[in-house]
């Protein structure tokens, strides 16, 4: 795949390609009660530390689906995030579901009930609230400035909670401790022309360019049509820039072509 | 799992389990440049039509990626609903992918071409337009009101655009050729608790109802701190109600308990 060999060319040293899937964990995104939120999160996040976000899964609250697709995405990726199911409620069943995929025990962390006590009177941390510290035997804890109940990173797999204020205070604290690549960069145009267009003109481009990933993003607005953003993404700036400029005269050339 | 068993009890003929996957195909969501409307779309009108959405999941314009998700996912569920990739740029690839998946030709058809020239003039209609019309063999055309260019079921494949607007009127469009299932119903409680001084009780609850799925939702709000909302869903309304009736129960006596 083109995007494999994106870091070959400059002279910096070439970090190996970092990859990362997300499995987002819970029944009501699937019946539509609640709209995802963190996928288009966690997908910046990703970009942002040249992390290549590769898959993303949404699976309900069923232990073995849990334990099926996080046992298929870590065998693939460098990093798997996952949210939602972190919670005090008998639905709460992620850390169980880690601990099987693992094949390790899991109890009450100290650790964990540590952290549950800057936030829970001792008096309140009743037997609820300490499934929340029940954490898979061997996993490091990742930090909640929000509401202090942890996520963990075991292995390759880091285990979030799913309310989206929560999720991003733990990704902060996460972002240290990851593995992170040469960060993709990307180039943003508005095309002026419908997709139809250009894409025979556009897709020469592509083939020029076979390390710089081309895509063509259309929006459709009521009584406006379509408009057209093409993007164009690489690890190496100038090669980027090389591509821009070539997509450029590609468009100025399309729309010499139709205004005659 | 319980779920499975929703559909017993009543006198009316019990429908079976019809379930659903969305495979959302796309460079951009996974960069985090475009933001997925359509999972949330897709489960709402799954829902409504008693349909179990039981998986998503979101892979990158890339052929081998694609092929491997449909088959896995078009082998488990009643239907997989698709969206993104049929346009007429080089990075559309989802056509000529499911005709791969299902190992049949795809070309252009000519029922296809007729959708587009309703829209395109003849003249327009160039190579990278023509794309639009390409159809795996055997697949049945999906409307579109919008822009006219169709998507298409083959098997219980259904390939939609991944506009959003032109997406909706696709599932639209779709509805009335889909096998459908015993509605799911359900009730939300504001429960005016915090989950972890009613999980052991509301988990008893579950206990006693098997048939009826109890969720908590969790929200937080700078400032205001955690409130809790119940969910429970079950296809079968008079055994819901009973549900309801027992959360109530156990929420006023959690009230009375910590107001001691």
């Amino acid at each position: 795949m083109s995007r494999e060999a994106d870091g070959a060319g400059a002279a910096a040293p070439v970090p190996a390609i970092v990859t990362a899937a997300v499995l987002v964990i819970g029944d009501e995104i699937l019946s539509g009660r609640t709209k995802d939120k963190n996928i288009g999160t966690i997908a910046d996040f990703c970009t942002g530390l040249g992390i290549d976000l590769r898959e993303v899964r949404v699976v309900p609250d069923v232990q073995e689906e849990i334990v099926a697709a996080v046992n298929a995405l870590r065998a693939r990726y460098t990093h798997v995030f996952t949210t939602g199911g972190i919670g005090p409620t008998h639905d709460d069943i992620t850390a169980d579901a880690i601990a099987r995929a693992f094949g390790v025990p899991i109890d009450v962390d100290e650790r964990a009930v540590a952290m549950l006590l800057e936030r829970i009177p001792k008096a309140d941390l009743n037997e609820a609230r300490l499934r929340m510290a029940r954490i898979p035997a061997g996993a490091a804890l990742i930090a909640n400035s929000v509401s202090k109940a942890p996520g963990f990173s075991i292995g390759n797999v880091h285990v979030m909670a799913g309310v989206p204020a929560i999720m991003r205070a733990m990704l902060e604290a996460l972002a240290p401790t990851l593995a992170t690549g040469r960060k993709m960069h990307s180039v943003s145009l508005a095309a002026g022309l419908k997709e139809g267009d250009l894409a025979t003109a556009f897709g020469a481009v592509q083939k020029a360019f076979p390390d710089v990933t081309m895509g063509s993003y259309p929006t459709w607005e009521e009584g406006v049509g379509f408009t057209t953003t093409l993007v164009l993404r690489s690890r190496d700036e100038a090669r980027l820039a090389v591509a821009e400029a070539a997509v450029k005269t590609m468009l100025a050339e399309v729309k010499a072509e139709l205004a005659r």
